[in-house]
C-alpha cells in the first residue's frame, strides 16, 4: 500500500500541494505542462489520492445514487444494470444502495445523499412512502424510476414510469376481449393504495367495472414478496378455494412463473384449463414454457430517460418533469380463450 | 438540509467539538451522562455528521467490499443478498462493485479499498485475472466466494466455494448413468481454464474419459455470458449442427433455461427428446416446467461461512482458510432416460 502523501508527489513533481490538488480535482487553471508532469508523477509512484479528504475539499463528487427497495426482482436488476451503463457514460459514477421494506425511503435517501456527497438520487421500485415535507428534505434532485408520488406537489419532484392502472386495466381486458370472465388477481402488498401494486389492483377493478364483472374477494390474493416461490404459495391457496378462476393476471413476471409451476403441479395445464398473464416482460416470462404472456414495461427507454431528467437537474438545465411511457402487452402461449379447456388428461 | 456544525453541536450539548468527536466515533472514554446529553442533541437537531471528515479521522471504516464480476445472474445476486443481510448482522456494512469483464479485479479491489477505507473484501464470481504479485497488493483481507486461484500461494488469501470440476463431473456421470452418452456441453467463457466456467468443463471432459466416452468438439457450445438468451442462441446452433445429443449439460440454470426453450421452439421436448441439466440451484430451475435438474451450490452455507472467514481474518482471529462444500445433483423432470424417446408428435 502507498504511503505517500501529496506532499510528496508536490516535491516530486516541484509544484504546490495547491497545483497537485488542482490536478487531482481536474481545476481548468492548471498549464498543460504542469499538469502533465503532476499524473507523470502519480502515475510512476502508484499515488492513490485519499478520496476522502478530496471529498472534504469538493461541494460535490460525481455520484448518484440508486435507491432500490428490498430484494432485487429480475426486472429491477436489469433496468438498474442499464441505468448504470448510462450513468457511467455520462461521466458520474452510481452507487446503489437497497432499502429494507418498511423503512422509509426519503430518510434513507437524505442520510446517503449527505454521507456519500450524492450529486443526485434515482430512487427505484414500488413501496417508497414520501410526503412532502420529507421530500423537501432531498438536498440534490430526485427522479422516481417505475413509480411516482400521488398528492404531492409535481413541481418538487421528476419521475419516469408507466401507468401502472391504466396498463393493468388493459391486461384484464385482454383477458376478457379472449372470453374470461372468472379472473383472479395475485397482488403483491396488501394495502399499498400509492405503489405499484396497488395501482395495477385499481386498474384490476377498474376492468372488471368497465366489463360489469362483480368483484370476488376470494379472487383476490396477495404474494406479499414478488418471488416465484410467493407466487406459487398464494396460487396453491387460490386452487383450494371455493371457486377456480379461468385466468390468474399477476402483477409481476416472478409471481407469474409460481403461478404456471403450481397450475401445474396440481394436475391443470397452462392455458387449457387456466390463463395465467404476467407484468413487466422479462426474459424469465419470454423463456418460460409456454412462454408467459405480460405486459412489457419499455426497461431500456425508462432508464435512459431517468438518466437523461437527472442529469438535466443536475447540470441545471431544466425542471422537474414527469413522463410516463406506454406499455404493450406481449401474448405469449399462457393465455387462451377458456373455450380451449379440454380436461381430458384427468 | 441541515447546516449545523459540530460546533454549533458542541455548544448546545455545552461540551468541547472532541467530546462531539468521541461520542460520534463511539469512543469508551466518555461518561454515560455526557454521551446521552450529546446523542439527544444530536437527535433533536437531526444532525448529520460529515462522514468523509470522520473516516479521515478514522484509521478504518466498518465497510467490507463486495465485488461482483459483469451482470449479475439469479444465483449471484441471491448469494449477495446473504451475505449483505450476515454482514449487516455482524455490524459491518457492505459496499457492493461491479467489475466489468476483462477487467483485472484485483487492480479495481485495490483502488476501492483505499478509496473507500475498507475493511477487508470479498470477491464473488468466476473471471478475476489474478497474480500472487496483484494479490500482494491488496492490504486488506479478502475471501475469494463461489471460486478461487490456481497455482497462487494458499495462505496469501481465503476461499469459500465448491469444487466446480468435481460437481460438473458428477452431473456427468449422472447423465451417464441414466443412459446417455451423446452429452453435449454449454460453457460460459471459452479459454476460461482458471475460471469456474473452465472448471466445469474440465469435469465434463473428466467424466467423458472415465466412461470411455470419445470427445465430440461439435458437442461443445459456449454460452459467452451466462444468460437466457446466449444459452437459447448456443441451443439452436447445436440443434443445427451435424450430431444432435441426447443431453446438454448446461454450466449455469440460466443457460439450462434458454436450452429448455430453444429445444421446445425446434419442435422437440424435454426430457423425452433431449435431456437438460443445469448448475447452481436455483429458484428459475425449481420453477421451470418441467423443473430442470441441477447442481445445487449450497449458497446459504457458502454465503454465512465467507462473512465469517472474514471477519475471523479482519478481527484477526485466524489464518487464512480455505473451505469447500459439497454439491448435491437435484433432480428433475428435465432429465430422462434416452429410452423413453417417443417422437410421436412430430
Amino acid at each position: 500500500m502507498s504511503t505517500l502523501s501529496i506532499r510528496d508527489i508536490a516535491k516530486m513533481a516541484g509544484v504546490s500541494v495547491t497545483t497537485v490538488s488542482r490536478v487531482l480535482n481536474n481545476y481548468p487553471d492548471v498549464s498543460e505542462g504542469t499538469k502533465r508532469r503532476v499524473q507523470r508523477v502519480i502515475a510512476e509512484c502508484d499515488y492513490q489520492p485519499n478520496n476522502a479528504a478530496r471529498n472534504l475539499k469538493r461541494t460535490h463528487s460525481n455520484a448518484v445514487g440508486l435507491l432500490m427497495e428490498g430484494s432485487a426482482t429480475p426486472f429491477i436488476t436489469d433496468l438498474s444494470d442499464i441505468i448504470e451503463a448510462e450513468i457511467n457514460a455520462h461521466g458520474y459514477t452510481l452507487v446503489p444502495h437497497r432499502v429494507t421494506n418498511g423503512v422509509s425511503g426519503v430518510d434513507t435517501a437524505v442520510q446517503l445523499v449527505m454521507e456519500k456527497r450524492l450529486k443526485g438520487l434515482i430512487i427505484c421500485g414500488g413501496y417508497f412512502i414520501h410526503s412532502l415535507e420529507q421530500l423537501k428534505r432531498l438536498p440534490v434532485p430526485a427522479v422516481f424510476c417505475t413509480t411516482t408520488l400521488s398528492g404531492i406537489d409535481h413541481s418538487t419532484y421528476s419521475s419516469v414510469h408507466v401507468d401502472d392502472r391504466q396498463a393493468a386495466m388493459e391486461a384484464v381486458n385482454y383477458l376478457v376481449s379472449i372470453g374470461h370472465r372468472d379472473i383472479a388477481i395475485l397482488g403483491g402488498i396488501e394495502n399499498d393504495s400509492g405503489g405499484v401494486s396497488g395501482q395495477r389492483l385499481s386498474g384490476y377493478y377498474d376492468a372488471l367495472k368497465q366489463h360489469h364483472i362483480p368483484l370476488d374477494p376470494t379472487l383476490v390474493r396477495y404474494g406479499g414478496l414478488f418471488t416465484m416461490q410467493r407466487g406459487y404459495d398464494a396460487t396453491c391457496e387460490l386452487l383450494s378455494g371455493s371457486r377456480q378462476p379461468s385466468a390468474v393476471f399477476c402483477v409481476a413476471d416472478s409471481l407469474a412463473v409460481g403461478a404456471c409451476k403450481a397450475i401445474f403441479n396440481a394436475g391443470l395445464r397452462v392455458p387449457q384449463d387456466i390463463s395465467v398473464m404476467g407484468f413487466d416482460g422479462t426474459d424469465m416470462a419470454r423463456f418460460y414454457e409456454p412462454s408467459i404472456c405480460t405486459v412489457r414495461q419499455p426497461k431500456e427507454s425508462i432508464a435512459k430517460k431517468t438518466v437523461e431528467v437527472l442529469i438535466s437537474l443536475m447540470e441545471k438545465k431544466g425542471p422537474n418533469r414527469h413522463i410516463i411511457f406506454p406499455t404493450e402487452i406481449v401474448t405469449g402461449g399462457s393465455c387462451a380463450s377458456p373455450g380451449n379447456s379440454v380436461k381430458s388428461h384427468q
